[in-house]
């Protein structure tokens, strides 16, 4: 049993009949049928008017959010562990032309107001040093904490005094709303947040996250750079069945729901190992190598986090059935 | 029935089937045993070594492509109606960092080697312009003309003597080797060609195109450019299953087959109407608005070329049966 | 006598006793008092607020006023021998991102109301291809026309109709504003120009042009993006002083007469061998080889300017005495 | 006595009488016969083959420089109080086409071998995380420290075993080599630097650096980099001529040796307040709030370097007459 990502995970059998049945003659690129229903589903979501583009991965989506809150000369301030920062191989840099990542700690990968604004603080209001023009966070983080809805209108808060942007990086935003049990506006857009990487890839898709805009307006230019990026794809029709069929009776957040679940029946297992509360989908845990030779050699894959540590991600697809042979396994080591 | 695109018809049910053959658990991004087999499986149709990368879209292959050959204080030569210069929104300069565009004319959208010879000897050899780094060409071209290997070699030649480098946009390079009967060396790699970009999402895939570097060493740094472009997709599986399945019995050439010969059916019916020659899937006709109107009303679909002119493209789903009628109808007009 | 650049001639010598009164401890960059001085001094010159930043070259400034124009996914209109597309290496792509040059005709290197409005009309409406956000024309133009306060103000209601903006590459404005006999503001900003790259440095000026912005509040931007493009000089002073003398007394605008009028006695000696109007201080005439090398044997130095054509350029520095022996020679041929 | 920046100082009296004897008429850019000196008179200098480019700012140089060492996609490693991270606006990001820059720490501003390796130890070869192509180091660096011959030839050979290039930001340079007391190529070209920036605008000049290539081949690209950048000066004579009068009689040298030499009498009076030792021509010195406002009154201008902190830089133009009173009223606090 697999748990080194959940981008290794298969594809949810309802979304594959989703791309099944998508498979007629249509419009090329957006100008399909299904394309078109995307503002409007998403708008039910959230309760609001929102525009929203299909993209194929979470680095595009962040991306193109970006180069919509920042100019080339401007920076964006994100946690030094981002998925921005350390595993999107410069895009940034590449998509909004150059612009800075300015990095600030925080537990966990989370981004605290008072780091930002300590950041803020030492930048000399001159143009000899880049200006902070956005913020980025990402929820659920890189080590599978969420931020409350609370903590997120906190640095809203920060951000429109500042004159900053607020980008929430969620390729795990659906297991981070099944933890928290709140609606998924509440997270966003009523906490403050004006553009959203909404993903699905590793939460049961196959190829496609959401570009969400709470401010619609700002969705036009995003949708000449998703071309120029070469991100419009022929068959968009694809794409957009995907997050359509996601949006239907919320297997979004029941996709989500169980791989929280598994998680949570690892994390019980191994209260002491946890270097991280469990509140998402991926539990990180002391782990000697021995350990993780005996884990691995009882067939359960994961990933190395440095020495002595290592990363375990459930999916959708993990049942408690899957996971019970885990958690048995590390209690027993 | 529709002939505006060949990105609106149906993937075919073969690539439809690999991709549901391929929803299981796998590594992430393209460390799969699907895009590992890429190399080898491009490598043998080619007969020589090739390094191919998976991308979503022509233009993503076609700015990759070029980053490959082309310093960002270069140029890159190409017709005036090519894609890359036409129809990517300024993707290549996106890509290139600002890399020229160089445009040389040419019936049917086809560059001569005299056309490059005349550009070339008008850029003054100072650094106060820019100097041409490659030529990129299309086969078939936007008119659907075909470039032979012999004339590709003549390109191919001059550009070795000018130390260009040369990229072929092959978005319907199945439809232009169909079309020659040659092997699809012949016309690429033989011809001194040193990155293709190989379509198959007109041609009855979904959302995949390889990129295929003759030189195999040149495809390192273009995989780091692929992730820094948000192209490396998480689930790769999913699209190297596509290029695989079409190499499985030659299914792109068949395909290529099918959509050239519909397009031939068309063509034989209106002999003088035609703006260009018809060797792959476009079709252009010279029609008024009366006549065009005419064939809407019997249920046939097309794109308007400008005023006086109609553009219809065949695909691998339309039959005889499908286009007979269509060609009894212009005929009729 | 040479005649090949205006670039070529000396410094004028109150530009060189302002350089060297400014050789005084004073504060780094643009902090020192001669900087400050510019907004007020040419807010003075053309009657109504300005702000204005000093850089070393013209293809500085017109590259940074661009890109206070044109996001990196939108395109910039140009005549197709502008100096930004011609003469720049490719500055423009470099500055904005890879934003693309859109290039028209016209007579003389001028652009017309029509050709914009043809150029336009050809853009499809939608993300495949890059629209339009700007204008940039060059007065006087590259073949040393002058464009009326009536033409730019004609050029300027069509750009706000479409939502252009519009930069005035003025590395010759001196002149054209010489030759016109009008207000520098007639020409500039009350004929609806957004941004003016003023030139001085072929005018007499040693290293510095003056970036106007018409709407000051653009100009902050572009202080952050000069100092990213390291033209923030660490002892702008000498910058800042260049363009204050140039101020005083109108000497800029007595520079430009002297070169236009040098300019006019060299036509006024060749009115069959004119290739263009002489309106500012370039002369473009027919010369076949063997009278140019009878002009060079006589210790004139000129650009060849292709096959059996010249360009003889005029500056401050020529006097009557020194043309008239050019005229009686050219005359003689 | 102003010691705030040696940006602020006066320009050298040699200096501007070599431009006011650059001015004659001469070929425009780099095509006169000062820039035409260049190479050999540096190479003499550094006594092997080298190619300059004069460049107007230091910004300018380190970035040129840059790019000529690393492909957009990867990145640059360089102390986190680097000048090129700290004070340039984010240029290496819009130079190089968003490269990213990648930090170390080390005591004033130094850099170690053992942190570079860790760097790069800790960067995952795959193609999620940006590669590092180069290393820029700052000599002196940011805090007034000297790195040997030895130091940079250790850095130098990790560069080599990594397949890093070696960048020197030398902005002042000529501070080291004064207070190393060898010769400039020890700490350059024999120590394995790759490309130099040399600085002279801080070290009496108006506004010309030296951009030195120790691979010749490499500055072919600059120079169209250079134009594209803007930075190819029209009349470049007078760039050319302030690097050429600092070659001669070693006067680069000769304002170096001043400039330290009034610094260590600076420190010698404040042994117990130095933050970092003082090796080349900037002190930085724990100061009250009071004391700096004793010192202030009396006619002592420096830079507050946050709380309790100064620096203070001294200039070619510093005698022994200028820093004594401030040495003295140190010692008097």
């Amino acid at each position: 049993m697999r748990f080194f990502s959940d981008n290794a995970a298969p594809v949810h059998p309802k979304v594959m009949q989703a791309i099944a049945d998508a498979n007629q003659v249509d419009t090329a690129y957006d100008g399909d049928r299904l394309s078109a229903q995307l503002d409007a589903r998403f708008s039910e979501l959230f309760g609001c008017d929102v525009a929203v583009l299909w993209v194929a991965t979470g680095t595009a989506a962040n991306c193109l959010a970006l180069t919509s809150l920042c100019q080339p000369h401007q920076g964006i301030i994100c946690h030094r562990e981002a998925h921005i920062e350390v595993d999107e191989c410069g895009a940034p840099g590449f998509y909004t032309g150059g612009a800075k990542l300015m990095l600030v700690d925080g537990e966990g990968a989370k981004v605290a107001p008072e780091t930002v604004r300590d950041l803020l603080g030492n930048i000399r209001d001159d143009v000899h040093q880049v200006q902070a023009a956005a913020l980025s966070i990402t929820n659920a983080t890189e080590y599978g904490l969420v931020y409350t809805p609370h903590e997120v209108a906190a640095l809203s808060a920060l951000c429109k005094r500042q004159g900053l942007g607020l980008h929430m990086d969620g390729a795990r935003f659906a297991n981070a709303v099944a933890s928290l049990g709140r609606h998924p506006a509440d997270v966003s857009v009523h906490a403050g947040v004006d553009v959203l990487s909404f993903g699905f890839a590793k939460n049961g898709g196959m190829g496609a996250e959401a570009l969400v805009y709470f401010d619609p307006g700002q969705a036009a230019a995003a949708r000449y750079r998703r071309k120029r990026a070469g991100h419009l794809q022929s068959k968009g029709r694809f794409l957009a069945a995907q997050l359509l069929v996601m949006l239907d009776d919320d297997l979004w957040l029941e996709n989500a729901r169980a791989a929280n679940a598994a998680a949570k029946i690892i994390a019980d297992a191994a209260p002491k190992r946890l270097m991280h509360k469990v509140q998402a989908n991926e539990i990180f845990i002391r782990l000697t190598a021995d350990e993780a030779a005996s884990l691995r050699e009882q067939g359960f894959d994961f990933y190395d986090w440095g020495e002595g540590a290592a990363r375990l991600v459930t999916s959708w697809h993990h049942t408690e059935k899957d996971v019970t042979p885990l958690a048995a396994a590390i209690t027993a080591l």
